[in-house]
């Protein structure tokens, strides 16, 4: 849940004169997203998502987000849209953060993914990658392996007070991935985060991606070793085949994978499993007093990094060619 | 901020399939709210407030608050109308939870009312009271006189850690008020919680009146006590005499107190200063671990109560007759 910033009601009229969308009818936050505060807008024109961006996201980073999504969505793409203000604007700034309107996208995100939803969402990552192949900006991935060892080193001393252990199966695999990481994979615009909750489902089918503030620029195969590691694991975090297969079929129905990335998925699912125990380690770690969000454990994907530890070929994930 | 309360997909379905609202397209968690979980519901048929009841709501005194919510919106009042299933029934449950389905109220609370909408909120509460007077069903009020000593005695001990002598400040003013409380005062449906955030507005005017989960049968103007605690002081707790005159004025334009309300305002001001600051006291004593609330701080309302107390006539909260 996560509102951290007021908007005074004048603040909001003001940066709301700057757009073509009525006045204000309603504003309340939203208890999602854990990254930004979160609206629901309602405005003579409708309903719409006001995010002010907070500390975590880069303001440097903005103008290729929201490039993104207008260029993702002028592709077809089911993602949310800036709203432009009258000097063709969508970044704007409210209460001291830079503010962004966009589109109130329809759909649920579903608590307990089945193989449908693993089929659906494959399908729709390989939709963004084709969509995003023209985009022009390109942004780095500040969350992969160069990312990592800054990560460790501000939780190593403590990371066994999270799992005995902890920091030296870190440590090992740090340099396990630096030296498998695949190089020169096709890459181009990836989702970076594409977990159930940034997915929207209405009547059994896919209605919207949103969340696009880790995209980046990177090998286009980490994106699918994310969503392995995201959707396809049951609660217990033993690997469902099932969904793996449904996933990676779905992504292949738009976008067949080469030959070196399907030998480089266990690898990446090595690294992106890592990713997220790192940043739910540093975030596990440094609980601020009174803080709103409550930090996910590490732990479960310290379990899933072991899993694809042991996965010899692509196959293990249902990759069956 | 406030969802207690994660509510599974199906479970929702399975809910929205007794109502006539159409599927649901949307439903997004509120950070507003502290007693209970609400939702934001976009269904085929709009957009909808989905309140499921946590424990500090009675379930047994739900049937009042829903009939009041009818008759007072069935009166012309602007608040939240609850949208009754094709049984007929507008309580239901979800997620094991007692839950509603309420019209959604456009407005925005405001965050630093001036002296025109304390006229407002005035104005809206005399004509809560009277649409209420014909209301049928009664539910005492569990937060006034009697209830106040259960409150001081579970956090006797501790009081002091909040502010030193405040166990002694409490308890005398308890026996004070045994003595001095007025009795048989004009009584009837009041709201009892009527704070700016359960107010709002919409282009300067009064737009609605949300939150009834406090309403009960007591006297009228112990709600007109705790409006003037909660709109007319300002950020240092000073009383501002203009906003009280306001508050007043805007009351009596549809509602005129009787001698015996004028004469017992002080009195009853000092009853709702208390009756906040034991409930916030109890509060911010016992904050769970993990919680997601953060307690209001009782000091506030104690440096009220110190003012009512040296008030002696409702001359001084700004009535002038």
């Amino acid at each position: 849940m996560a509102v951290y910033t007021e908007v005074p009601n004048d603040a909001l009229d003001a940066f709301l004169a700057a757009y073509d969308i009525g006045e204000v009818l309603a504003v309340k936050g939203i208890a999602e997203g854990v990254e930004n505060s979160n609206f629901l807008l309602h405005t003579q024109a409708g309903f719409f998502i006001l995010t002010l961006y907070e500390k975590r996201v880069q303001e440097a980073d903005l103008p290729f987000f929201l490039a993104l999504l207008e260029h993702l969505a002028a592709r077809g793409l089911h993602c949310p849209q800036p709203v432009k203000n009258r000097r063709g604007a969508a970044l704007g700034r409210l209460a001291g953060r830079p503010a962004v309107i966009v589109s109130f996208i329809d759909g649920i995100w579903v608590r307990r993914p089945d193989a449908g939803h693993c089929a659906a969402v494959g399908e729709a990552l390989a939709l963004l990658h084709r969509a995003g192949a023209d985009f022009s900006m390109r942004r780095d991935n500040a969350l992969s392996l160069a990312g990592w060892p800054p990560l460790f080193h501000a939780v190593e001393k403590r990371a066994d007070e999270v799992m005995p252990g902890l920091a030296e199966t870190i440590a090992r695999e740090l340099a396990e991935l630096q030296r498998l990481w695949p190089a020169d994979l096709p890459s181009g615009v990836i989702h970076a985060d594409l977990f159930p909750d940034n997915v929207f489902f209405l009547g059994g089918k896919l209605s919207g991606l949103i969340d696009f503030y880790f995209a980046c620029t990177d090998a286009l195969a980490y994106d699918v070793a994310i969503c392995l590691n995201a959707w396809c694991f049951e609660e217990d975090q033993s690997f469902n085949v099932t969904k793996g297969m449904a996933l990676l079929n779905g992504y292949e129905r738009v976008r067949k994978l080469g030959e070196a990335e399907i030998a480089g998925l266990p690898v990446l699912a090595r690294g992106a499993a890592l990713r997220f125990a790192l940043t739910r380690l540093v975030d596990w770690l440094n609980v601020p007093p009174g803080a709103l969000v409550k930090p996910k454990n590490p732990v479960e994907y310290v379990r899933k990094l072991r899993f694809h530890q042991n996965v010899g070929t692509s196959r293990e994930y249902g990759l069956f060619r």
